[in-house]
């Protein structure tokens, strides 16, 4: 089918050029022209301006937005006020899955519909394409179908329904940003829980360390049993065959470890983009417990350095309770 | 190659059966008669003791035991006094790893050598194999090789090492189960991530309910954005394809969920068996934070009712300075 | 000085008597004639109705409000419409700071101030005075410094600034609920670092217990580390003497432990009232880690019994990997 | 009564004089010389070595050790090897009750009694008095009575028991040392409540920020909420005074903040002394759970670079499914 896509970075040309390979015609729009030649030259359709892309579709049209979540919102609104009764518009970014039922709501009274699209899959989609979680008025996700099933890694087309297939209509609009937050919420504890794991491995051989025997180093009491060298890399490698905790993420980790399993091209300051702080927000105000999400979530928070004030207010107390003076380094 | 196998309960009994497959020759024992009758009518050679298991063995002898953790340190050291200089002793259960450095130090004044072996892959194992976290003296290790390359899954040929294959000796006596010790503390992790994230998904509804509006209530402030009605089973299916926190684990919690949403058989009672306790110990001992693999090892404890007294703590307290009645139901 | 109070509750009430105690004059009014009949017959002026409330005050006018956060906000909404330029509303609930935010610009354009004033104190506010975090536009603050001075416990005269005497005006509208929030985010923390440990010390003796030997219950290695009877409402009246500690905290909880150690009064259902969500969602927002006030939180809402869609999922989990049935009770 | 007290750092020092300012006679050594003279001028008996202590001392012997934990236990072995049936050691360290339970054991053969007595206070002890938590039999804590007496804060005479005192005779030999391992538990969990909250009272001017744009940078969505400059000198002060939070360790807090409330002279290194590494662990062995405590153990830890190796194998991961490079500084 024919699909406008506006955003052409590394999501949204990758998922064009998928879409053109099984054969669906793409409109394309970037405010970087080199992005819009760049795909021209691949077989779409070049568009210089969001009025050319809208006058460029067919009706009833759909466009699929790939754009940064802060600015999402505002295209949202200027796209719409060129576009008619029966157009679509899809955001298949990082979006806040409230942004979503508001814009529905405002895009309604105008009759064009919202659908949006949670994404998962990374650099890696193009090739094995990629999870889609989607939420919308159902119509508007029936015509998208075509589209979805291309962008989506494929599979066993007997199954009842799409899931098995790798995309899913989740609910009405909201519905598909917020199973992708809580997908990423999942995704910030699942990396936790391996890395705070490889960690511990990294550790066993604290018993063969010399050990300060200050009164501010607390000891190990018994360090023959941390007398183990574990090399992480071919762990991580062992863990993907047959065992419970295998999983694509380790597949990635145990490439990574291979490499280089001190890992020191990196420095440790991990980023975290929204998903994992409105999971928890939404556990929150829901009432249910994630002590392991929200754990990961604030190990990147000190990553970044923001626990440092509440560190330096521990080591005043101590000093003014017990006389502990910081130890240095 | 020949190997003795104690212990044939659901771990032990399909060990012996993958490892006859492949022609290896099993002596086989179980303090029930029944259990070695049953494998000796599919081809193994039963021994109706453990003297009788240490005599029908080629030296140097290869014993594997596949016990519950809390008898198996006894059994070894009975094991042990029937054997010779050379043989040697492999656990496969799941034992804490400082019971293979004590154990293993004791044994080694007997020469005879001990081998730990972390074994995953559960219910499965039979059909997909096991993979093996392997820690004991070289000269043992290898002389094993051909049991472990059939007890796990294989792979790679080609790859340099074991660990494609799907086992890894990761160094002397307790590293084994150590390196295993650290897998479950990481499941432990895994399984609470995906449990959160479906928690959260479940109660997605939530601005749909009625809700309390007394002081004892925190009230939802914005329920418009709580209204979506997520099919859980078709998201824990549709996140197989294609979406980075595809999983072994999340395989099976679909195939769970595709039966009964509601999970209606289970009441809610999770049990932890050591290892997860162990890891967190280890961890503090060597002063790694674990946050994420103790909150998920703090969910099952408080599931079995040890968080009660906490609780009325925190009751009494509120009554006391606020006036606040507890709530019923 | 003279104050309308509206909201005759238990806070509210009390904190009449005590200005009217220290000579101020009180006008007040309540949906619930009866309250106001109260305070009246004990020297307040009663007012029948909103409109009456403001006809009986002197310009400027300063009316409190006690009400619950849910009703709050529509109230200031009706009586600024009775109210004028120069008038003051004060909001000394449980409330949102974002509402103060919000109101207070609202509000603005009426030249109406309001100011919004965290109340620490509890029950015991009457007596003791009440701890009052202060945000709003200075005027009306300095306006109001009697009626702060009275609230107050009072104290050190001679200290610099009021925070001595017990009230801290901490910037503009919003900022004292702002303040208020994250007190009652740390009394959380607090209130569970004692029930922690009171629960391990009440389980001191665990090693004395007789204890399942089934493969789902994981045992105690060492018990005889484990055989303490400890008498925890005698453990919190001696830390609140000399420990560090000690706090009125600790001083409710010895007073509730001696009455009833067992607590055999309470279930432990354990509610949150608002602010513990609101302070954990502000740090996520400003990326602040706070594991030690999520956690209390958390405990909370699994005291609910809101982790139970969670724990099932495990135990299915573990019967799908494992074939681990729960265990019963 | 008579006592002896082996070393006199900063706290066997002090309560050397607490006890000889209440008229009891002191035999005191140390490894330093210079220790010993100096408390001799101020009137305790000197004893330049172990055997002189012994010597010094009036049958039956109470030898009270104030000594490193790590060399405790050899302290006792030797001394118990020069004292005689009917002797007693108390050892008011910061050891493993653990240690206590054996060290009795042993010396029950050889009729010395052991007593451990945890001991919080702090510098302040000399001025306030002790907290002590006793663990021994019954006849060593009795003859011990006038010195616990002495040493705590004292109080209600009339109250029954000693708790009220400010000591507590809390079981056999381990329960003192177990009680005050607890304690500091607590202590820990208390003060990350307060750190995290003061983190959050500083971040509350996160909306006035410039905040970088970049998609590793989590947008603050409504920055309007986050204008406050706090003085969190001043919220520490009025907290004292009224508030639910109001505690000892708030008190060294404001006057940690009255002087500086940028706290410019710490890092924010944190050390950890033992007790709350054991505390968690003895809630590991019971199965309670303590997500407070542990948090609070583990902000300590990465405070001192432990979490590092896991942080990098984060970015590794979200390098190697995502494209995101980390982000610098």
């Amino acid at each position: 089918m024919q699909i406008g896509m506006m955003g052409l970075g590394r999501m949204g040309g990758n998922m064009v050029r998928r879409l053109m390979h099984a054969g669906h015609e793409c409109v394309v729009h970037d405010i970087d022209p080199k992005s819009v030649a760049a795909l021209a030259s691949e077989g779409a359709v070049g568009a210089s301006s969001m009025e050319e892309l809208v006058a460029k579709l067919d009706k009833p049209r759909h466009i699929w937005l790939m754009l940064p979540a802060a600015i999402t919102g505002g295209v949202v609104e200027q796209l719409a006020a060129l576009m008619e009764p029966g157009d679509t518009i899809i955001d298949g970014g990082n979006s806040n899955y409230r942004d979503a039922v508001d814009l529905a709501a405002r895009l309604a009274a105008q009759q064009i519909s919202f659908v949006d699209v949670g994404t998962s899959g990374g650099v890696h989609g193009l090739e094995r394409g990629y999870c889609l979680m989607i939420g919308g008025p159902d119509e508007s996700v029936r015509q998208l179908d075509p589209v979805f099933a291309t962008l989506a890694p494929g599979g066993d087309d007997s199954a009842p329904g799409t899931a098995a297939r790798g995309y899913l209509h989740c609910g009405p609009s909201g519905a598909g940003h917020f199973v992708k937050m809580v997908h990423n919420g999942i995704e910030y504890g699942m990396m936790a829980a391996y890395a705070e794991g490889f960690n511990i491995l990294k550790a066993a051989n604290a018993g063969k360390q010399e050990r300060s025997a200050d009164a501010e180093t607390s000891p190990l009491s018994e360090p023959q049993y941390y007398q183990f060298d574990i090399d992480v890399g071919q762990v991580a490698e062992v863990w993907r065959h047959g065992s419970v905790i295998s999983s694509w993420l380790l597949d990635l980790t145990a490439d990574a470890l291979a490499g280089d399993s001190e890992l020191s091209q990196f420095g440790g300051r991990v980023s975290d983009s929204g998903e994992g702080r409105w999971t928890v927000k939404a556990a929150i105000d829901t009432g249910v417990p994630t002590p392991v999400l929200s754990s990961a979530l604030y190990s990147r928070f000190a990553s970044q350095g923001h626990s440092v004030y509440a560190e330096k207010l521990l080591s005043a107390m101590r000093l003014a309770f017990g006389g502990h003076f910081e130890k240095k380094g």
